[in-house]
């Protein structure tokens, strides 16, 4: 009985050329934190469930894939790279030392109900820095940001940033620090759901009044991107705004230094949902793409381990949104690496053809030798159809002339050169 | 209540420097695989289990990490990479075309119990060239191999070929030619169990007589080791021995003639127990490490996709060995990539020092700002641990000469450089 084959919902087979740019994608992301200093570090898929979700109870609980193993022990599939960080950094933490930086590129498994642009098994690409406090490590996993969304050639990007801790001055100028969580989590809505709607959660949730939401929107919009002068007076107003806008000017001013001022923007409007956000706090939107939302978002924590260890762990990280920057990519527009096609003329020509091919892949050019004699039609077919960029011919003509017969695919040019030449006028093509 | 920190039994985490070394294998590997013309073809980490195991039963069965999801599906991790590879061909064959060259490189799960060297999670890394009958995509794959075993810098290495059309000649001859798949999973232990333990099974599993099992010993010794000119007198004694045959000296030729015929030599004690080769098979061993067996191995076969068409879909393929290659390399001894750490001297001097930063990052220099202005001896611990190549020093001195303080942390020399001249002290370093 033959099987259908089928992969299950929310699960998919990338081909090509789609995983050829993702390919790409990552080796360009590795590489440039590599630059920076992070180093890879891989953890199981599978752990047990208890380590992976904590104490934690509900909502998530519908979303893991979790079950018994072989020997009745209960496992889950990751549904993050964090957890699984702090796991590694209270179990090997001494071997590691402190600080830390490393980066995880893996997929990650969440039962969500499949949509568009949202699957069950995803990549996650995640960079943190642990053991600092310093606020040049913030400003170093922005810098790390800006650097990868630029080499991935995606456009203009901004990073839009903000200081958790102001949002904490704010809700305690508006009496309610205790449910300061709850209240970065309505704010953190704004652009999604409207004012409107965050005016009635506000009163719904926190009991808000009239004066209460004024002044929440007044903040926001008086200083309204990169206002940073706006907020100066504050600082007489107490403790916590003293704090938080320090710490804001000291980042303005590190990644002025560090030239980078024009990727990088204050937005009181930024403040993440994930509660164990403490500081600095940060997403990125590309200019000509905003509808896809944040393309690489991050922030300080205070405590990323609290789950395995009492001792605190304080640190920054970020992670990028590569499915998302992969929506948004046009394969067929990607510049084309170049490659050549060799043809098989037969067992008489193979041995040069063999020797060319491998001083082609030598110089790091992308070259197949067609595997049988065949026809030329049907392999110049395949040249068409894997799109090479060039496809050439050494048979008995070009033997005696010791030439190649070269053709551009995409221009139908045809040129005879010196054998010699190839690689030099592939490279130069 | 804090949870203990802990893997499960056979899966692993990887720390550095054995995620760079990894890491390091798989950007060369996945290059090599890529300039051949295989391209990248991902698939999820769970499917159907109908799908992955199709109609097996039995020893397979156990070792599955099989469970049923949220919606009741009947689910399984995927335990290879080939039978996904062979639902894709049978799915999006079509969009695909034939033939089709993919490269895979992706972690599997099988519920073995752990030993030395055998984990419950691992990575695969295969290749393969479907819809193809010629000798030349046999010799691709071989050729492949070698490219990517050289490039892997890993020492000397020979591919051990055979063809198992040749054994079924054999087969035949000696009158057991049904039993074939039988006859060649034996003899496939004879370097693991040894000449005695071979005969008792031929005796026990296929009734040999003392001059059968005579005839196999013969047989494999006489020939021992490329030695395809005492073959060719066996072209007379039946149809199988001639094609055989053939196909060996047809493939002798092309390897020759691709100019690897020191790296890859007929060895007729290779035959792959898997059930599914039909033709040209290999093995490849490390010549200072044959202790960790074969680190590549693959062949032909006629019908890859079975399960899910009755369409043919001949091809060739082979598997790298990462893991076990990856237990040869001490990281210590691997050439550690050129890193410099520059020193944070305060607020002062970064400007420069996250100028300089960028500019080595931009010449592929691995270089980190260390992240607060901190003592210097703090600093230098860091640099140490971390192992960077240089640590550099930009203050109030050097400000003043234009220069820069660089110290060689291996032979502890210092020495101080124009600042324009960093980058270049550095690359020739």
């Amino acid at each position: 009985m033959t099987i259908t084959p089928r992969t299950l919902a929310g699960f998919n087979d990338l081909l090509p050329p789609e995983s050829i740019t993702k390919s790409k994608f990552i080796n360009i992301l590795k590489r440039n934190f590599e630059l920076f200093g992070f180093v890879p570090l891989e953890t199981p898929h599978l752990e047990y469930t208890e380590v992976l979700i904590g104490n934690a109870e509900g909502d998530v609980q519908k979303e893991l894939f979790r079950f018994q193993d072989n020997g009745e022990r209960d496992v889950c599939l990751r549904f993050d790279l964090t957890v699984p960080f702090a796991r590694v950094l209270a179990q090997h933490g001494k071997q590691l030392g402190l600080p830390f930086k490393r980066y995880a590129i893996g997929n990650c498994f969440r039962g969500e109900r499949p949509q568009k642009g949202r699957y069950r098994e995803f990549t996650q690409c995640d960079f943190d820095f642990v053991g600092v406090e310093s606020l040049f490590a913030d400003a170093e996993i922005i810098m790390t940001i800006i650097s990868s969304i630029k080499a991935l050639n995606v456009g203009n990007f901004t990073v839009r940033y903000n200081n958790r801790k102001l949002m904490n001055a704010l809700a305690e100028e508006l009496g309610i620090l205790d449910s300061s969580a709850e209240f970065l989590r309505i704010i953190d809505k704004l652009p999604k759901i409207g004012k409107d709607k965050v005016g009635e959660a506000l009163i719904t949730n926190l009991n808000f009044n009239d004066s209460q939401i004024n002044r929440v929107f007044d903040f926001l919009n008086s200083s309204d991107y990169a206002a940073l002068e706006n907020l100066k007076p504050y600082k007489d107003k107490s403790e916590l705004y003293k704090i938080a806008i320090s710490e804001l000017e000291e980042m303005e001013s590190i990644l002025f230094k560090a030239g980078v001022q024009d990727f990088a923007k204050l937005d009181l409007s930024i403040c993440r949902g994930l509660g164990y956000y403490t500081g600095i706090v940060y997403e990125t939107f590309l200019t000509e793409n905003p509808e896809i939302g944040s393309i690489a978002s991050g922030g300080r924590y205070d405590q990323l381990a609290s789950n395995f260890t009492k001792d605190k762990l304080p640190g920054v990280g970020a992670s990028i949104g590569l499915d998302r920057l992969l929506s948004i990519i046009s394969s067929e527009n990607l510049q084309r690496e170049k490659s050549i096609l060799l043809c098989n003329m037969g067992m008489e020509y193979i041995d040069t053809v063999f020797r060319l091919a491998n001083e082609l892949r030598s110089n790091n050019l992308i070259c197949e030798v067609y595997p049988e004699s065949a026809k030329l039609k049907k392999q110049f077919q395949y040249g068409d159809r894997r799109k090479f960029q060039f496809v050439a011919i050494y048979g008995e003509n070009e033997r005696s002339l010791k030439q190649i017969t070269l053709k551009e695919l995409s221009s139908g040019t045809e040129k005879t050169i010196p054998l010699d030449d190839l690689v030099g006028v592939i490279q130069s093509a």
